[in-house]
């Protein structure tokens, strides 16, 4: 299996998908062409959360607003997973989070160790479309050769080094944690980086967000139409949500902003 | 085979894939992302005219306006088919189609019958996603055991009631019919639901929609750009459109408005 | 392998699949739904782009602004591929690029021949919606045939005439060359019919456009955000571009509209 992800409006994600089809016979699954423009940082939190739901595939995301210019291109092994595309951190935390959950073959550990590998590219067909000329033929090579052999594709040798991406951890306070808007979803609710565990107040009673009272309730449908609402989110962080509406306006809050959570 | 329809937003529907993928080997086809957010009776206007064209198949269909509330969770044996999903109605008109259009295996004769199964839900991951955390597993076991034999799974229990949603008949009247519009579909088209039988005006003449002279016509292309037309549509319907225009803005009707047919 | 591709909004796409995975195995792939709503040439121009990165297939497409008028209904063969649509055009340009770039079987030599069949429409069940009635179930037939005998299809006859689709060359010109705008991609990028060959100036220096400097670059990275450039993009030809931007808007120009390169 081979997934594909990118921030490409239509047709561009077709000829990625032509070339794969084209050049191995991998079962093809869309992630989604939908991620906002050039957003390296969102797409990588949202590769972390979405692709451990697949079972092992080499996964192909193109995000990557320095295409053409000499930035590496990486492919790299995560547990029994294989990562493919620019070297700008976007596939680090997927990368992290997939070589956690593979147990180590040898010892039944796990491991969140990364094999890094950079590709070796001589020329492409073009300097603004890497997507198909670089990455996915590249996933079908590595798909070919399986991802537990891949490093024997002529094209890579080891990285010697790679940009790393990792997303702030909270801080936990005297009565409360100070957290941070990771990503606004598409529904408008802003995804704190805020675990729900972290989290004292009951399902149901309020907590202070930035010094005001809103309720932490399971679902969005336990508050009226247009209320707001805290609640922990499938990805298990805290959301600023509202019923029907979008938290990012009702709450004011944007990528990058902090929120201060009192109890 | 599953197909996979919601109201979700990218990249959640991804989620889903990657679980079906993970837990069965079913060919898995995208419906659609796209239906209007929480428009339980749009869905199920469309999941009952666009399923009916796939082969004997699991649909998982997630709109589901009262996650992580009490509302219960289907799976509903319809002929050859199965449907998953919450218990809003949204499966019932496509299900009832399904079963009879399906021959009923022991005497040929056809049935409409639905056989609904609640899905007992113990503390799924999350509140917010039962998109993948609930219905996508049970989609994949019900393919994994076979649509003919689903009742086994561990996690179902006969429905002892479910909720019903149908799509009101239009009334025939001395010179007309008096119908309602069911959904405007994207192209904003208001389609109707009165069925083109109904229709005695011969294609070329016109007809009093509302008091006004509207042209029954084949097609689109048979008035002039931005001109009225009905026509009856591919759900066999009748139809306000505008050659390459919106119907619902050119005959000012949105959903749930009644129109009145003359001739 | 069947690939999809139309104008149509959700869930009208899905009605194609349905009937493509209900009477053939072919593995199904969407090329896209989202081209402009019964724009012909732009669609045209994309399928030959994109179409010839697949392996041999059965070609889907349907862009079809005379829907339910006698406009005919196509099959063509273009080397090892099939194409299925409107005769509009839509299909011309995909299929000569297509011909072209398969070697004939009897010699070896490159043939850019197509062979186009004519389908019977006797009675479609909707006269709005071919893809789903006429145009799916004739590429499900040709796929079960084989590319290569789908003439034995019934309802297909040879074809006495055809509607023609080709794009503009470029002029060349003493110091430079004037083209026209073939397309505007959904990143706002506008596409010359000009190849990048024609250029003369190296990649870094600027080039005049419509008597205004603009330089030209190997991809957007190369220029600040915001800023204008010209590019040879991932079809091979010229492109008017902004990094992070809009090269519509910053160069005033839409499909069809010439522009003069100097140098």
């Amino acid at each position: 299996m081979i997934t594909l992800s990118s921030d490409f409006v239509s047709p561009y994600p077709a000829a990625m998908r032509g070339v794969l089809h084209a050049e191995c016979e991998a079962t093809i699954v869309d992630v989604t062409h939908d991620f906002p423009r050039q957003d390296v940082r969102t797409a990588a939190f949202w590769l972390r959360e979405v692709l451990p739901t697949f079972p092992p595939a080499v996964h192909l995301a193109v995000i990557d607003p320095g295409v053409g210019t000499d930035r590496a291109a990486l492919v790299i092994r995560a547990g029994d997973h294989a990562l493919v595309g620019p070297d700008n951190g976007v596939l680090i935390p997927a990368g992290r989070t997939l070589a956690a959950t593979e147990p180590n073959e040898t010892d039944g550990e796990e491991t969140s160790s990364l094999e890094v590998y950079e590709i070796d590219m001589d020329d492409p067909a073009s300097a603004t479309f890497h997507g198909r000329d670089v990455f996915a033929p590249m996933a079908a090579s590595v798909h070919r050769s399986g991802i537990d052999a891949f490093e024997s594709v002529s094209e890579l040798s080891s990285a010697e080094s790679y940009t790393e991406l990792s997303f702030p951890a909270p801080t936990q306070q005297s009565s409360g944690v100070e957290g941070e808007i990771l990503v606004v979803d598409g529904f408008g609710t802003a995804i704190t980086n805020i675990p729900g565990e972290m989290i004292e107040t009951p399902m149901g009673e309020t907590i202070e967000v930035d010094g005001e009272a809103v309720p932490v309730e399971r679902s969005y449908a336990y508050v009226d139409p247009g209320e707001r609402l805290l609640t922990i989110g499938s990805h298990g962080n805290v959301e600023l949500a509202v019923n029907q509406g979008r938290g990012e306006e009702a709450f004011a809050k944007t990528r990058g902003d902090s929120v201060h959570l009192t109890w």
